[in-house]
């Protein structure tokens, strides 16, 4: 049974909860902190971009197409579809000879398929297709080399066995593997500190994070919380949201990875829960705006008067006094 | 600690899930049958939009503007403010004297305050407050003499005592009372059989429940989980959401209340919860495709294939099976 992570309250009572688990690991896959159940399998959804991506520089494919820190960023995005999201998926596509019909994923209700938050995830996996010259349809399957070389990275990382790996279907149509929260911190720890990796991983690695970091805008879009995460740390950090309450930081300065699920599945509990997290590491400053409106925003009625506040659970704060930054 | 109530799958897995408790009452305020902690107090928000009516009907003012079953079941909606919602209540305000101007609710963004999914229930104060009397202005605030008789006849008919009943504010700025499972179900098994009720007050009972269950439309809208309930109950049940996971059912079939909170606050966990119950009362045929949508809808990517479900835990699925209809 999970803690209660975040709490939504309305005059002088708590009105909803969330429960939920975090882990923060290192490098070496050491726990660092956790509370909850960190060991039970979760799906990370697109709090796994950042793996997924690995391959798009690992395997030289986004130096043939010299690809910019905005077409990484957005291999790694869950993108708002915003005209600059979807003007840079489309430019890109052309410049790999592809087109939006070669997207797996579905488009919004009367959208295109480019629209889609995971189309810069899937324009990198057609990019690597062409690069290694397998063919481009198909390449969502768990069994097309494109995914292999996904999912095999994505063990490698979490230090799990890949022919162990569970993997469902995601939103989007690709592969959605499931990890412990454990695995998933130590996955985001080895991209915080890439050095013990392979020298194509680390490089791989360091260069999504910087890409990431460079262009927060375009791993989510206006006003979303990753790219206000991203932007209030400053280079100290890059983070990702996943679909049902997933949540990830790599944290490049202290060499750390977080990986973060909230039980039921809710974004609001997750946003609460890992800029709490991130401020306590000293990552985010709790006093800046935008992260204040992430760890304890009001909740307001329909005339903009104060009737409640989202905010970290006790359970959470005494035990993040044990997390020693 | 509350039992996962709904359970959403991810191919072989569960990815998410909702707590929550539930309570079924009579009359008599018995505790029928209840799972999770029925005693702890939550708010019911809109879900008491019935208890709140009953002055409307019952000083007389109902009769004295001559509101139809389609003011009385705004009176009780949360409307999804579409075309003949809002149509409806400007010719309801201007019919009392009143304008939008005196809608307490604020508007949504880019809209009128009409369109505010309370605006029903606002325009059922203000009338009520022509009716007896007293001020417009001011009529949202819990000692203006509506919102006395309003709290005063939901804490009778919850079997409370009113100058205890905890209010905190509600999105629309109207009071919002904290009350138990166990006292909302019973509140509302006195709205389904009223025969134990003052005169006054059971007439005002039978004449909401049925304004409900002949409008269904104007209770939710087109599409909603509500309107989709009421019409399969066929005349057996009136159902109402509120905010944050809340649900209730008035079961005039079988002189039942039923009453609901999920922990986290879903109204997708509230929805599969409260039809699960209703299909085990005989009120609704789980057979019935829109009922099925409820209970147990699939979970599709963006390309419309199923790739998980939302459905009944096991754990509600074995309780349930003390629930004799």
């Amino acid at each position: 049974m999970n803690p209660v992570l975040v709490e939504l309250s309305r005059g002088e009572r708590v009105e909803s909860w969330h429960r939920g688990a975090v882990a923060v690991a290192d490098a070496a896959g050491r726990l660092v902190w956790s509370i909850g159940d960190v060991e039970r399998l979760i799906y990370p959804r697109s709090a796994l971009k950042m793996l997924q991506a690995l391959p798009l520089v690992e395997t030289g494919a986004a130096d043939a197409y010299g690809l910019s820190n905005r077409e990484l960023a957005l291999a790694c995005a869950s993108h708002s579809g915003e005209a600059f999201h979807v003007e840079t998926v489309a430019a890109w596509l052309h410049k790999i000879g592809c087109s939006e019909s070669d997207l797996a994923c579905g488009p919004p209700p009367g959208l295109t398929r480019a629209h889609h938050n995971c189309s810069g995830k899937h324009t990198g996996f057609l990019t690597v297709a062409r690069h290694i010259g397998a063919p481009t349809d198909g390449y969502q399957e768990p069994d097309h080399p494109v995914q292999r070389l996904a999912l095999g990275g994505m063990a490698e990382m979490a230090g799990v066995d890949p022919a162990a790996l569970p993997v469902a279907i995601d939103g989007c149509t690709a592969p959605a593997a499931a990890l412990s929260l454990t695995a998933l911190a130590t996955a985001m720890g080895r991209l915080a500190d890439p050095a013990g990796l392979g020298e194509g991983r680390a490089a791989a690695a360091r260069r999504l994070d910087a890409a990431v970091k460079a262009e927060p805008l375009y791993v989510a879009g206006t006003g979303r919380a990753c790219t206000a995460l991203i932007e209030a740390a400053g280079g100290a950090a890059s983070v990702k949201t996943g679909a049902e309450g997933a949540y990830v930081a790599v944290i490049s300065k202290l060499g750390l990875g977080v990986a973060l699920k909230i039980d039921d599945g809710a974004g609001r509990g997750a946003e609460t829960a890992i800029a709490a997290v991130l401020a306590r590491l000293g990552v985010v400053d709790p006093a800046d705006a935008t992260v204040a409106a992430l760890i304890q925003p009001p909740v307001t009625n329909s005339v903009g008067r104060v009737v409640g506040q989202r905010r970290p659970s006790t359970d959470l704060l005494a035990a993040l006094q044990a997390l020693d930054p």
